[in-house]
């Protein structure tokens, strides 16, 4: 080993961005709006007041390039932000590729994901506006968690549904979720009318984040003190992520390089967004990088979704967005990313997608966990299985790189630690990781129950 | 909540140390000497020689008051180095305290403790000195975790003995050292003679520190190719700490602060040597700081043992050391803070304490997970169950600080994150966590086997 191989690029409390950036302001066409599946119009923020506090909505529909981001808001981020870009030169060394391999670490806050940057967020501009208490659904429990320990931060009660084929998997997650206050259900669950049509044919039945988005809904819309958080998909959650990017972009000004590919890993699209939108603006601008979303192949929404629209959730009590989609009733395999196992896609992302501004690809987590062991051992850091995904892609590029000389700089959403998911870890190491076929009739039977709209 | 509670004092890489600090340098009387339990004479290097490479034989002994840290070492710690040391504002204002209370984190590993510090030396300097195998012993499995990572960017086999309780109640580290590339056994292992002493007469025996030591050394002493590696308790991995508390000496200038009273957690020593023996300097110099080691009640070498010569191992292997000692046959209760739980305490923490330099205090667990709680809720971090015993003794003086009117800065060394270590937390918020009376039959029994010697 030589005597330089760590390189970070840590930026300054003064380099936190003050702003988050908007990238429909500079998008040449706007993704559809969202429908009333009632009206067929499009939905106005009055179809939104009863679950979203009116300043998440403004940011919805916003088309200002910058929003301000809130003192209290900066101050938390504070506790973890900025976080640090490194140069993988371990892991390229390892590869033997002549690519410049860099990823930008979100695990680095408290609950170990990019989540925290829209959790806090939320919770406080639901403060603002006198919430007392939110509701949320969660998979992997990245974002239950976050938004627990978001909601510990401004003193708010949160009741967390978690898909139960998670809540089984990872008890880790809920135990940090009820340690910083939270509750927690598995979904599908008794308490709410959306939850019971599936708990009573299977108390045993494994969830979607579609049924437990239904149950948050349903359960923020039913009090007056209670409004839902949504971690993902939505313009404004996308929106909170972009510091991700942001602080990419000034650390790659430090290392006087550039990507020349982005890997980040897509689920409803909000880390991939988070790193990528601020490089899409410089891409609108002439500027050549390659964007790759990638997802997992037991729920690849992107690559083999229908992009059209659809219900945000299973029981169909969210406006109609439209996405790529597996279709609203379509039930993912209990894979090991569960952040990841989302019928649809973020409107903003599945509209690069349409315009050919981003690619995508899908892989089985087998190869995905065989890249996220690679990378501990020569990197020190344990990935989340779905961050693990945007390393595996990495990995396969620099070893294309090594085939062919090409000195390619890539850029690594590493979204998250495997702190949780080391369940997942162990079944990989002893070869029991399943993979999954790509569900081609279950995609079928989801996509014909799609509701039908002309847009 | 006010616009301003996040402070956060970070260092540059350029503020990274260059060298370990040696307190033997600076100390009026050194400890008495380590002692052949067969001559009864001081142990030379060459008997240390068959179990460890010579550059850390010398740093055991070494007078030196600054040893440089080699570059390749430096270049691994600059992964997460130098870590950050908080204000905790959101702390004191749940407190109503007029204390300031800081922490120094060292969580932020890929390993998730200080630990990392001395496995990266030691992996350095077995590599080295050509040696291709390492093995040692673990608790809580935060050391052998730590170890495994090392070896992993050194690329060296590794074989860990982690006590069996910790095996059995914390699956995630095992899996963490086996995904960094380790071996890791319950112990008492049928793997040695020292195991399988224990081991035969009952396959499900908890273990102890000392039983996993036994089989460790036992293991490196019998194979050419291996050496032996220890987490704490040495002069050597002292050293290697102290890297903790040179930068929270220099983030105490950036704060225009100081410390008037530090607590850190014991087990075998290593992290509260670490934090404060730059401190103890200080105070050696006529600075007034209280130092507090606060050991858990189940486990309270310090504060109830006896100061005296001992075997470091159950299976009478190690040289004999001069430290507080629950007496080498003593095996702790099964508490969650598998990491504090070994019978003996470092000779340099058992010198200071038998000279008043520092003080000691033990807790039952109850106590501590409930501050590990109310710090989490207010801090964000999950602490680690053996950094929590720190954290609870902090919240004690705060409190305390609340009633007088005091405005104490008070240091907390918060060595390590709860991520793998949450079915304690599950544990404590059931209602279900047990505390310990002090096992005064138990200790007697060990006691009454302590060896015979003069010094």
């Amino acid at each position: 080993m030589s005597a330089a191989e760590t390189v970070k690029f840590v930026l300054t409390e003064a380099d936190l961005p003050t702003h988050w950036y908007n990238l429909a302001a500079d998008l040449p066409t706007l993704p559809p709006p969202p429908i009333h599946p009632g009206t067929g119009e499009p939905v106005g923020p009055a179809d939104l007041e009863p679950v979203f506090p009116m300043e998440l909505i403004l940011q919805e529909v916003s088309r200002e390039r910058w929003i301000a981001i809130p003192g209290p808001v900066l101050d938390v981020y504070r506790l973890w932000r900025p976080t640090p870009l490194f140069r993988a030169r371990r892991l390229e060394r390892v590869l033997g590729t002549p690519a410049r391999i860099y990823y930008k670490y979100e695990g680095v806050s408290p609950a170990g994901s990019h989540k925290p940057n829209t959790a806090v967020a939320q919770a406080y501009y639901n403060k603002q506006a006198g919430v007392k208490r939110l509701t949320t659904e969660t998979g992997a429990g990245q974002w239950g968690s976050s938004l627990a320990m978001a909601c510990a931060f401004f003193g708010m009660e949160l009741k967390v549904y978690m898909v139960r084929a998670s809540y089984l998997q990872k008890p880790y997650r809920r135990i940090l979720m009820e340690t910083w206050g939270a509750q927690c259900v598995p979904s599908p669950s008794p308490d709410t009318a959306s939850g019971r049509r599936f708990y009573e044919q299977d108390p045993e039945h494994p969830g979607s984040l579609g049924i437990a988005i239904s149950e948050a809904v349903e359960d923020a819309a039913s009090r007056a003190d209670t409004k839902y958080s949504l971690g993902s998909v939505l313009n404004h959650v996308l929106l909170h992520q972009t510091v991700i990017g942001l602080e990419a972009l000034r650390q790659f000004e430090l290392a006087g390089d550039y990507p020349d590919v982005i890997f980040g890993c897509v689920g409803g699209g909000s880390n991939f967004a988070g790193l990528t939108f601020p490089f899409v603006r410089d891409k609108l601008q002439g500027k050549d990088v390659r964007i790759v979303a990638v997802e997992p192949a037991a729920c690849p929404s992107l690559t083999r979704g229908v992009y059209t629209y659809d219900f945000g959730d299973t029981a169909r009590t969210t406006p109609l967005l439209k996405m790529h989609t597996l279709g609203h009733t379509f039930i993912p395999a209990r894979i090991h990313a569960g952040g990841l196992r989302y019928h649809g896609m973020a409107p903003l992302v599945s509209h690069l997608y349409e315009h050919g501004l981003i690619e995508a690809i899908a892989l089985p987590q087998t190869k995905v966990f065989e890249g996220a062991v690679l990378f501990a051992r020569a990197e020190g850091i344990i990935p989340a299985p779905e961050s693990a995904h945007a390393v595996r892609a990495a990995i396969d590029e620099a070893r294309r790189c090594a085939e062919t000389g090409e000195e390619k700089a890539i850029l690594i959403g590493l979204s998250g630690h495997g702190h949780f998911d080391l369940a997942a870890y162990e079944a990989y190491l002893a070869g029991k990781l399943e993979d999954y076929e790509y569900p081609e009739e279950a995609v079928r039977q989801a996509l014909a129950e799609l509701p039908k709209v002309s847009g």
